[in-house]
């Protein structure tokens, strides 16, 4: 089948066999698939990860061990847990230690015609949404995520960051009834939370000391951690969205990490969330997702889908079968 | 008056006036002031002090607006709020923007015949405890502290760093029905807290890669953080009690800064704690801290006692006057 793989480098290849399901878990055929920060990272060598690339994911199920799921159209949760260590068994798979990652950790992902993931990981996409929307499932979980950690409502937030992720969890956070402002580089990008409930600023703009009860670095770079530190208040939260390749050293310093203990911060690290919350408020049409789409490339253009989902400022690049 | 002070380098000096306290401060003359790891990053250029460190003491009230104080035996909350702000006036003076600090930020300190401190910040102790046990009220809070930012009862922790904090830590956690472990460089200082339901480890023996749920970082050193995460489990939580100097860059690459993200740790700074729980249980005598001590020193002596208090291993080291 084709996919794009990666071995030290990214590469389209044509040559790949179509993967065959163990028991328990489901042959998806990929309808669309997004690219992500992480899936950028990757491309760098974060993870050290070898093979298929990929974890933002429509697709039918083509094969299953349970036959009721072949047809369905679907998302799928990224984290496949093992199902029977502590975490496994205490609902908490995102954490199990031997888990394996969709398109992240041993496991190939959905930059691909086939792939396979566990039956239990699956959500039905209802009728009423589209390809592109189901598409953000998985990245609006994780903006979710952040209101599972912290109680947004009625509180000052800052979003730093105006990529997709950022957007998204602004939109989570005003939707929550928090008084949030999002910073980022590009005045037209933040132009779409207008009517959001929604502040926006520059960077240059933040640049007056203004403390906020909660930050999020949305940013995707290692000196987001210390522009987010700056703006965060004496016993504040900083949720933590940016991983960061080998080779690129966060800015944390003596200045940094005495801030945190001096005026009480809480650093929060923050990943996976609720696909069904997700899966609700786009179904309700709550959050607006396809006006963060710039483009879908086919397959076959992976490599040019990469680039253009790198270059600065890019909106959501999707790759289509 | 006698005193020690630090202008660039530390020195004992016998030529400073006695302060004259303002209107709503009190007059303490001191009896014993003991040097913890603070003052010692002080003594380095730390929080870029200049004037008399010192901010654990024990003395007696020598004037004061309300006369009833005068006589009285007392300890001192360090942190000065400036009483106008809507932190101060919230209850939450120990993060008052425009605070000074006791010996460590605009506010001469304690290792001097005498100081100045607001009224408010006074606590009295009772008879049942000795001057050396009314040392330990400041950083008992201090250890206090983390109890009061993450519940410890029949939850694994591990506390790093077997210095006097680290011990009190360990105490407090025990004390609270949490499962404790201490681990340090030094087997004989750790014996200090047999029978006290705290398990022990050297880090050696830490290396076997075992993880908890809470990890406390009271090593001082800027390598802590990074044995610390090493050690948390995913979505647990390090408590810092780690300030350091500014030339003694923390540990924290991309790999921690991941780690913090994928495994959803939470990271908190932590440092003043509840005076009036610290004294009821010096008073009950619930936590054992005399032996602690290891020498007190005349303040004539003060450098001599600096010095033995940077000593590797120092348990803690008074300046009595």
């Amino acid at each position: 089948m084709k996919a794009l793989y990666y071995e030290k480098k990214l590469a389209f290849r044509d040559d790949l066999p179509k993967p065959t399901p163990k028991n328990g878990d489901a042959l998806v055929k990929v309808v669309k698939s997004g690219i992500c920060r992480t899936d950028i990272e990757i491309a760098k060598g974060y993870m050290d990860f070898t093979g298929i690339p990929g974890h933002e994911f429509v697709g039918i199920v083509e094969d299953a061990s349970d036959k009721s799921l072949i047809g369905d159209r679907v998302v799928g949760e990224i984290n496949c847990g093992c199902g029977e260590c502590y975490d496994c068994k205490s609902g908490n798979h995102h954490h199990c230690n031997s888990r394996t990652v969709l398109g992240i950790k041993n496991h190939n992902g959905s930059f691909a015609e086939y792939l396979t993931i566990p039956e239990k990981n699956l959500h039905h996409i209802p009728e009423a949404l589209s390809d592109d929307e189901a598409m953000f499932v998985e990245p609006l979980a994780a903006a979710f995520r952040v209101a599972e950690q912290v109680v947004v409502m009625n509180t000052d937030s800052l979003v730093l960051g105006d990529g997709k992720l950022g957007i998204l969890i602004a939109q989570i956070i005003a939707f929550l009834k928090g008084d949030v402002t999002l910073c980022g580089k590009y005045p037209e990008k933040m132009k779409l939370v207008d009517g959001k409930n929604i502040a926006t600023l520059t960077l240059d703009e933040l640049k007056e000391k203004r403390l906020y009860s909660i930050v999020v670095d949305a940013t995707g770079n290692p000196d987001g951690i210390k522009t987010a530190l700056a703006h965060t208040k004496p016993r504040g939260t900083l949720i933590l969205k940016t991983t960061i390749a080998a080779n690129e050293p966060p800015q944390i310093g003596p200045a940094e990490l005495n801030h945190i203990v001096i005026n009480e911060i809480t650093v929060k690290g923050s990943r996976c969330g609720p696909f069904v919350h997700a899966i609700t408020l786009l179904e309700q049409q709550l959050i607006a997702v396809t006006p963060l789409i710039e483009k879908t490339f086919p397959l076959e253009k992976g490599l040019e889908a990469f680039e253009a989902a790198k270059r600065p400022g890019a909106l959501k690049i999707l790759i289509g079968n």
